[in-house]
């Protein structure tokens, strides 16, 4: 089994919401190296135009059927549980029990998942097949779930570059059991981290967030925002890296930040692969690019949030997701950092004309019509267009080459004093 | 009937050209409310490179045949007679007869509308089936017209608003029994000037102006060109509004005017249509549009000029056009209208994050991934991108929603003081 | 037969290279009126990161076979002799034989053109289809081919115009028969250079080069390319003009050149062409858009250099081109050349509203519905867009009227003093 399948199978069962000691259970797990910082944040906390809701932890919920047996039990499926539900106790008609019941329609036989943390409220989640072949009679309802004063829990892991400027990782842990959305996210960012800080010294600071969505952003935000600000360069949530489909990027709202430009370079080479505009829907790109932040964070994703039936149900579970896929989006990421790396401006040495290729010992020097191949081509690209206004990803873009080959040439051209990086 | 059909049928009748008291006796129609001041200006009047020509009012036309019976008769469609053409009383062989004859390769059943204001000419316009059948003999040819010094008729109103920036909308009267060019434009036009009228305080001025195509623009801009020049800030000439086709927009030669903005955000929602460049022929664009004005006039019609066959011809009728077309395009204009006087820019007055909208009662707080509606995402768009650069008609065009949502969220988030209009 | 097709029968046999007698035989020949200078570059001469190598003069090359029969002979094709081979008189064994041989693995029928001007070699081209027929045993191979101390040669003509600035028309002259590439560059700028030579005086400078490929335009940029930077504003690299496929035009480096803009106005017109941007492979055009130069140098091709399978092989033939073709080219550079001569800005003189056209006897004035003709619409457009700040040529882009139209249309309004160019 491979570490991605060995984490996923150990968070899978662990009842998070946006508070409460599923979210620390699962960072115990996915922080294996002890890389992260963690940051208690007490209920009642004033975060913008937020307040931080009391902690919940859910302890047990059924529902019994008018034959006295249980139809629903929080044990089989932590969906069940309406998020931050309030406890309850009673006998409840049919219809009363009704009120308090959320079925998906898309996906009549999963069970959707639904919350309601800023509003009392106590409810159920059940299939729509189940739904429909509920008996008159009476019910019993039992759910005992604490909501008191606590803390919400966030982490970050910065490891510092020779440059200030930062690229942010950035991913959300508040779900109970759903696969692409949400522990793909988290599952990739914890490898991630994990290679950066094998790495040596690095150009760029990189900087990885975890927290729960949308609160757990604004708060980060509350207090870092205005160093973000001043230092993000490229940051990227991490989410919906589940399933094998193609690529969707959804650009940062700028559109044209450096992690923008990286990304839509690299995917020039994926097929089937397609790019969005920044939509102000979707995960925590909403808050680092709200009009006060503005920061350029765009989101890399498979199967997009509210674009595919399984979202937010039980269908969204291991069968659905793929952890080859999730090592190819670890791949594409860390390419997307070995570009951030080492892309710079280049300038020809030797500009007039072109340098005579068989003195470098660059070409076989008997005019054979051959492809010469994409490594003779990207040299003659790097000469031509080696006027100093160009970077290697421009050129990549320009020539249709792989960012990798234009490297590679532009390495050899180095080595042979035709060419240096500015 | 319709307060449309009704003053069509009356204006249907009556021979109009670009001077003589079928002008005057349309304008006596259309102006219900007796809103326009009129303008009659002397033959023989320099205007621009222009002179107005005599005023010319044609009485009685008929062809009789070899066999002494009528075989045209401009009483029965006031299209027989070629427009402005001089009084003859003749003997003539059918060879003579022809040199004074016009009619329509294009619609061979229809009587083609055919003038000569500036050379004196004598002349009959008849169906090419019946030119055709002509046997040959002598003809006895009648036309009685006065051309004499007199005047040209045109006329204008104008609605102060809180701004000396000026809206225009200008259509022509000038052609005798022809509906969709040329009644369409007029029509339309009288109803958009009684809403206007309607109105309370306006933001913009509102201009309408009604005067015989080329001439009467020609006329107009000589004398009122250089206060055009400073205030109008958009423009329309009302022609081609008679048929059910879907809208083409024809730019003004600009090009990004703000009437071209806000008709081509409008069309957006309107499937099948089509946007076009300025081109220099058609209407009295060409006038308005000219290097020494270069008004920001363009033209949203139905049926086009020069392509559609009747076009110019006794087929273009009222089986051709629709009444209930011409109600969508002044309902169309009323939006432009709506558009231009509540467009502004925007500002997220709490920029950082998004605000908890769940306290201002703006969202349900339950975590259903139903489509929220159109209003919802008008309100993301609206918080995401209020830095205070974009209008809500940028807005509209950069998310997709249609203006119509745009401002109702606008509306909605300025009563909760969360935006406010720059 | 023609005069193109005289001059390539004459060209057609003579052995070319990048030095030696075949060029000057072959500049004797192209240069009928004596117009082009010629300069001799001595052996060794350093010219940009190169040097000139010897001369290289072959006179005979033959292969016999086991039987002693004369398997290849030089004096039937020159292509079997690899370019600069050296001299060489042995027996050898089939193996050493093929370690010798060079072959086209694309068109197996054809014998490849090969060269080794920097590394000393001797070898053969055949057919792929001879080379697997050779049988086992030993062969006699024989190359005689002086390479000494010597010189290259290169040539150029310039013809002064009013301006100092210059229009550059470049081909070379180096590959032995072959047929679109290369005998076709030579002789379309052969005839340019004679219509320009026979043309008055001319707004532009006109420069016409003629160089081995590559090391020729090295050395010309070597000593010229100061004055070239200060003075070319279009350039043309001539080749690949001898099939009858439809136009690629290979735009500059720059990619918006003055040439640039005229071969694509102009190519809008031709059915099937296609416009590419630069890439550094190919031709001259490689030298002249070098970063240390960056000259507005492009080419326009028919079967493309790289892209057609005769590509540098015996297939390259009088079969594969016409005649015809290469006058049709001819004619389209002369139309190149109209229009950097003719094109100007342009200004309405009676700008406000319509000049009236019927007293300048530009229209009939009988309001015919039926096209005006082409000529009517460039009048209609040359009126309205006449603002100052459009040329011709970009009316007739934005128009979509051939140039030759809205230059006929602007000569008339000239002449009526509505228009003037500036």
């Amino acid at each position: 089994m491979t570490k991605l399948e060995t984490l996923f199978d150990a968070l899978w069962p662990i009842t998070r919401s946006i508070t409460g000691n599923g979210v620390r259970e699962s960072l115990d797990i996915i922080d294996t190296n002890h890389l992260l910082t963690r940051y208690e944040i007490p209920t009642g906390t004033h975060v913008l135009d937020w307040v931080v809701p009391k902690e919940w932890n859910p302890r047990a919920a059924w529902i019994k059927g008018p034959n006295q047996e249980k139809i629903l039990d929080f044990n089989n499926n932590n969906l069940h549980l309406l998020g931050y539900s309030c406890s309850v106790h009673k006998q409840v008609s049919l219809e009363e029990l009704k009120s308090h019941l959320y079925v998906s329609e898309v996906v009549p036989h999963a069970i959707p998942y639904r919350t309601s943390y800023y509003e009392q409220r106590w409810g159920f989640c059940m299939s729509k097949d189940q739904y429909d072949l509920l008996d008159e009679g009476t019910y019993e309802v039992f759910i005992d779930a604490s909501l008191t004063d606590g803390h919400m829990t966030i982490a970050d892991y910065v490891k510092p570059g020779l440059l200030k400027d930062e690229v942010l990782f950035t991913s959300y842990l508040c779900h109970p059991s759903m696969a692409n959305n949400e522990l793909s996210g988290p599952l990739v960012l914890s490898q991630l981290m994990e290679h950066i800080h094998s790495l040596g010294e690095t150009k760029y600071t990189y900087r990885f967030v975890i927290a729960p969505e949308t609160i757990g952003a604004i708060t980060y935000l509350d207090s870092q925002g205005k160093d973000l600000i001043e230092h993000v360069k490229a940051g990227f949530v991490l989410t919906c890296q589940g399933t094998s489909v193609p690529y969707t990027y959804k650009r940062s709202k700028r559109g044209d930040g450096l992690g923008d430009q990286v990304v839509e370079n690299l995917l020039a080479q994926e097929e089937g692969s397609r790019i969005v505009d920044f939509y102000p829907f979707g995960s925590d790109e909403r808050q680092y690019c709200s009009p006060g932040f503005n920061l350029p964070v765009g989101s890399l994703m498979r199967s997009v949030y509210l674009e595919y039936d399984a979202y937010h149900t039980s269908a969204d579970n291991k069968d659905l997701i793929s952890f080859d896929a999730m090592e190819e989006g670890i791949e594409f990421y860390k390419n997307v950092i070995f570009v951030l790396e080492t892309n710079c401006k280049f300038v020809n040495l030797k500009p007039h004309g072109e340098p005579h290729l068989k003195k470098y010992a660059l070409m076989d020097g008997l005019g054979a019509r051959s492809d010469k191949g994409l490594l003779h081509k990207a040299i003659m690209y790097l000469l031509s267009y080696g006027e100093g206004s160009l970077s290697l990803l421009d050129l990549s873009n320009l020539s249709g080459l792989s960012y990798k080959v234009v490297y590679e040439a532009f390495a050899l051209l180095r080595q042979k004093s035709l060419i240096k990086g500015i």
